[in-house]
């Protein structure tokens, strides 16, 4: 493909101007898989006006921390919406064969909804989810018992808050790329996630990818990126 | 594998203690590919027994953010010993055979050595390396000139400073895991660095995993494993 | 003008003391424009005082940041008084003739609270503004699609939360000042802002100046300050 | 212009890739004002490259922030090369006929450097530039009577350190814009500039937009976008 | 006074210990002026404890920061209790002959609050205070219109939160002691009070203290004992 | 006096520019105790300009932070001027006679050279000082040992690093304003004297005001501008 | 011990997979002691589960920062579980027999509800405790009063939020370890008690051990096991 | 022992004033052991007086953070001063017999200086110490291969720095007290220490007490008196 091509591709690229936003078709235009929407601080009508689009056009649709009160306005307007209250997710589709394993784990119990968060994105977008939760490095035992489990995933996904250590200790066991997603879980000197962020930064082990706090749908998204190239190989790069 | 063999194996993982250090072979017992080295901080004469030892047991050897003066002294205890002064690595050891491609991006000149860190890793590990540099979004049209190839890589390396924004657009150019790399170039409010890791961490953009600061090591390593994954598909799962 | 007429005029400078507060009249007397009050934290019965002295004075007012509550009282005492909910903003006062235009963008949906802060302020003054939402460089080709419109403009209002690299993108862009605006929109390491506002301040393009955070009112008010000088040209130089 | 029209001209952006950089020719190509350079961290020998190539294509050049090691190299390579060094400069070109006139003002002595940067910069772009050094806030008089000359600029540069009260109080006294610039003159808890970073921040004056910290170029390039635009009225918004 | 009567006289020093709290009566017993409490985060029956402690010692009490709710309840108990809803205090005990006079000055409305808790402070301990509010720096004209009446005081408190510069403004225009009280008023990068505490630290002029941010308090205290001292001379220093 | 009596007198109050700086008069003018210039980051050149315009007008200086090399250089030019290597200060100008006491006390050895720019500064505009020094609150005894000598005083100086929790201690034992000085002296998280910062404004005791960071100059001038109120009394108030 | 034997014990280490948390019964095995839940930000039912778990299992456990809401669930399944205001402890289990003294003391009263976590936790774990409370630094002889007792202990847990000096102080008149609490009382620059945890971070004194902001339970468990090895002697060092 | 003895053995606290410092002897007259000296920041000369001070009274020193320019003029002056390079003390008086155990540990090899001055502090107050070092969680079963050895003390320190997660994953592998020392290894995000300090403050593992970055000297020392109440038992508290 030459630039010219290229910036020709970029140009025209499909957006669907509906006033209060500009929705994206690429991701399913390219591989019918669905596209996303972060629905947290959006007005509530604007949230229906765009799952009301989104269904128009028959597209897959993920949306992420969504409240109870705006799944009612948007189940009022899509009666196909369903609803995750664990994960805090609206999804519109059906669900997509799942092919290729990635693994989420959790240092405690307080981090599961933003290890949900990730989970249901990654199957969302066609990973099958291998869920180990509660084996922070305070009970090491935990954590080494479930370490087959852990090693037949093509990523790992390590969700922990307060020091955060799981990340790095995962990483030293396996040799597949770690994502790790801090948490906002803890009190005090944790600053809302700052600590388990900077723990995961800092890690010794090798093949760590730090994202924001919370972020589970970052990690179960690049998580799914590793997880399809790690199952179509190098065809994937003509993409 | 049971939880039984998993003990096992990691009880008897070998190490070998050299008094100023505890080295892995991990990785070369694995798979060949060879071992690593932080020089930083290390004092000189136990930076030259690590180096003859490895080059004893026959054991290919990146070190990382090694200065000219540790190189010296390295080279005259072990003759094979090569020094890449941008990338600030020494290297012992014969080029693996490349494969797959990752393409590594910068978003000004001062952020080369970062990015040759990251390069020369990759190399070091297996993979070919699309060197793209000098391309940030101040100038956005450099970056656009150039997206043939960087779509065409099986992972990303995005490296930046002051604002750090080339990762964030990159990711939402590219369908492949980019791994954001933030440098501590730049003055006044960019602290450092941290102004390009909240940059990268907190970009909209989907697919991005992001290392420490100045970390060009890191992000060419989950690069090259991307990589790897990529190559071989599901059949390394099984690794 | 002597230093002594300067110190002259200053001291003899207007001010009203309705004993809450100190109110200026030097906008309104100079150019007829009209003045501020920034609502935030103000007590309802003082906030209804002042608009009862500036309603008294015949001039004209618009207040920031200001809830229903408050309007509510004022409303009851001004009846000219009328909100703006999404801005948030209660203005007395006829629509001055528009002139010269401003563009104002943001990078998200949950960003255009600020940004209509921003744009009804430029209004407010005597400024044509064009409204550019949801264009964040996330997916650059929307940014692109808008750019003839953005460039048509005196200067720009760029507004955008969590990465903030709009204003960066933007300037590359275009050659005029741009006004960039972090918003408090973001979770995590976001920190109400501070993300956006460091990539701003550390944007490597040129013709960029930053207000506080959800500071849409300085940005309007800037914006309008610059779109003034680009009509009159060295004329307003005697002001 | 349509939309086609400015992708087309987007991707036909000319620049010049000497390998260790993309350089541009926008500015110059658009207005024969000439380009710039950012020496900072910049290898002796890619900075002569860079020199050498602006001078081979007849562009003006203004390096910024350049050792006297750098300008040595250079002269060496461009002997038009010329040298200030308080403002820390490399130029190569003649002055253009300056119109319109900037103020530079600082809180203290030792600001003087970030404010030549400034100065320079917005005299090598076609800027008059009237110094007002040494008129900080502790001993306002001296600030009260320089006033005349400050209000006959068409944007002012406030440039100060420590407490970083003056932008506020020139905003407070002027109907001009002002561009605030922080500088890391201080100490203890002045952290480099932040104190006055913030303090330019969260100024209750309107009309200021900040830059980041020590940043004179980048508050001499505003100042004078804004200047420019006050001398030539919207026919500038044809550009 | 020997080393061995200092340690004596502390060792002997009255404290009442009620459980929930070891009261101290040394200003009461030293000056007749009466004690404080600090009512924030007090559980209600021990605040009413504590009140009625001293309410059966006869002495003269200032509880700061306390609720309606607070006051409530320890009215039921001491009918002698009064509230002031601005300052959010608590007292016992006749008004003091009122001697000296300190100023306390705002740099906006909604530093009043925190401002009336120095004056009456200042008042429970015996200072006449000049109340100047809405004066900061942005229109100077009315700082300087009320110079006068700060110059006429023996020590100035200067409230005032965002850019907090008006104690460097005061404290260069008058030469008496200024204490700098950092408000949380602000939005954004104010940081709760942070940006104006480094702006008081940072401060140009001469003759600044600093008090914790809203600590209006501290600032009626330390005004009162300079008063006090300026009042009696070297008298005091006997006591 | 009349608000336009004092416009008048801000108007004309003298100063003398000397083209790198705007030397004051006034407090010199006022009281004959003489004038201050901080020497750090000064240009020498600038430096001996402003020594030899105050020597030239019979103004005593005190000049603070100053180099040996700096000094040399002012020597050079006015041979009255004098060192003090502790202190960092350079003199012109007899001393006065000194009169009332405040104290200088400090936690370790390390914080005596800023305790000596406090103590320095404080003769210079005519106090006494006690000097109490390495008194820190990890062996509370040699503390109390001196207590006598410190309630002797009409202000104390407290200067600590690390912890910094002598000012509070010492504040609990006297009632005597207290002017804190936090040091950069320690290590790790002292932060470069943070924590001693946030100790001292977090202090319970009352009767604190806070310093800059290692500002010994403005402690010394601030305790003697009480000392100086203690003296003379209300006399004072109608300067 | 040998290696081999160590990673065995390791491996076969018994926990409970009850799905929503894996629970560990190490303590309570080894010492009969009990286990501990940290029950904050856990869902209600999963508490619930987990104290169903232990009671069936006739384990005595502490749970820690739980809600009168937690409690009610809890006690429902329950019944022998027994609440804590003050402490907000959910405790199931008779009361040890309590040997070995510590003591645990608070700068002020509003530190009590994290004294008493420790306290609670202390004797939950066997340990006697001596509560005093309310001798902070700026008091000091409400301290020095009470210091026979307090020497009197095995282990000091020091209590404080604002300046936090307490730790210290005490930390200087005893010679036994002791555990520093900061606690998030405060407000301004105690930044949720930050300035008390730097300031016992950096004491002077030796002997002193920083747990988190708020950790109570951290001390009281750290000084339980220092008490039991000063009961013990080296007889438990070959447990 | 009543209030009046304990408060008036504290008056009585012998220390020796030299003039720059005030010399404690509490330490060595109560058990023998010796005093210390910190040596960083302090004037050559002063250290020289200090050290010939405690030789010419026969006490036992242990000084810490010592130049080997300092050790050349302390040797100088005393000739039985010996100095440790890797632990960066100087030394007088003989070893003292050991008794009891304590491990120190470490993360990597750079963290080694921060373990010697611990492990050289815990021997000079009488501590057998076990050093372990290079045992890092990024590959955790060197760690698991040394456990034995660690349980086997009475105390154990853990010294880390970059993640700092090496403290957290000890203390749930023993049940004996973790001091846990952050060091100031690391770049980028490690912040000199924070992020391993905040790791080890929010670890989930109890035991733990935490001291400043790199404060080995503190560490050894709080080991060392967990080790002695471990060997005497509660005969120490007659103490």
């Amino acid at each position: 493909m030459s630039i010219q091509e290229a910036s020709e591709r970029l140009r025209n690229l499909p957006y669907e101007d509906i006033g209060v936003a500009k929705l994206d078709h690429h991701r399913s235009l390219r591989s019918g898989f669905g596209e996303v929407v972060f629905c947290q601080g959006k007005a509530t009508e604007h949230l229906v006006k765009i799952y009301e689009a989104f269904w128009r056009d028959g597209v897959r649709v993920l949306g992420t921390r969504a409240t109870p009160e705006q799944f009612e306005a948007v189940h009022q307007a899509v009666a196909a919406a369903q609803y995750d209250p664990l994960a805090r997710t609206i999804r519109i589709g059906d669900a997509p064969r799942l092919a290729g394993k990635i693994a989420v784990c959790t240092g405690g119990t307080a981090d599961i909804p933003v290890a949900e968060e990730a989970a249901v994105t990654a199957e969302f977008f066609g990973s099958q989810v291998e869920r180990i939760y509660d084996v922070g490095v305070a009970g090491i035992h935990r954590l080494l018992s479930n370490l087959p489990k852990i090693r037949d995933a093509n990523a790992i996904v390590a969700v922990a808050g307060m020091e955060g250590a799981l990340a790095g200790v995962v990483a030293g066991l396996v040799d597949k790329p770690v994502i790790a997603v801090p948490t906002s879980v803890g009190y005090g000197a944790s600053f809302g996630g700052v600590s388990a962020l900077l723990t995961m930064l800092n890690s010794c082990a090798e093949g760590i990818g730090v994202v924001n706090i919370d972020n589970g749908f970052g990690a179960g998204y690049l998580a799914t990126q590793i997880n399809r190239l790690a199952l179509c190989g190098t065809t994937r790069a003509t993409d």
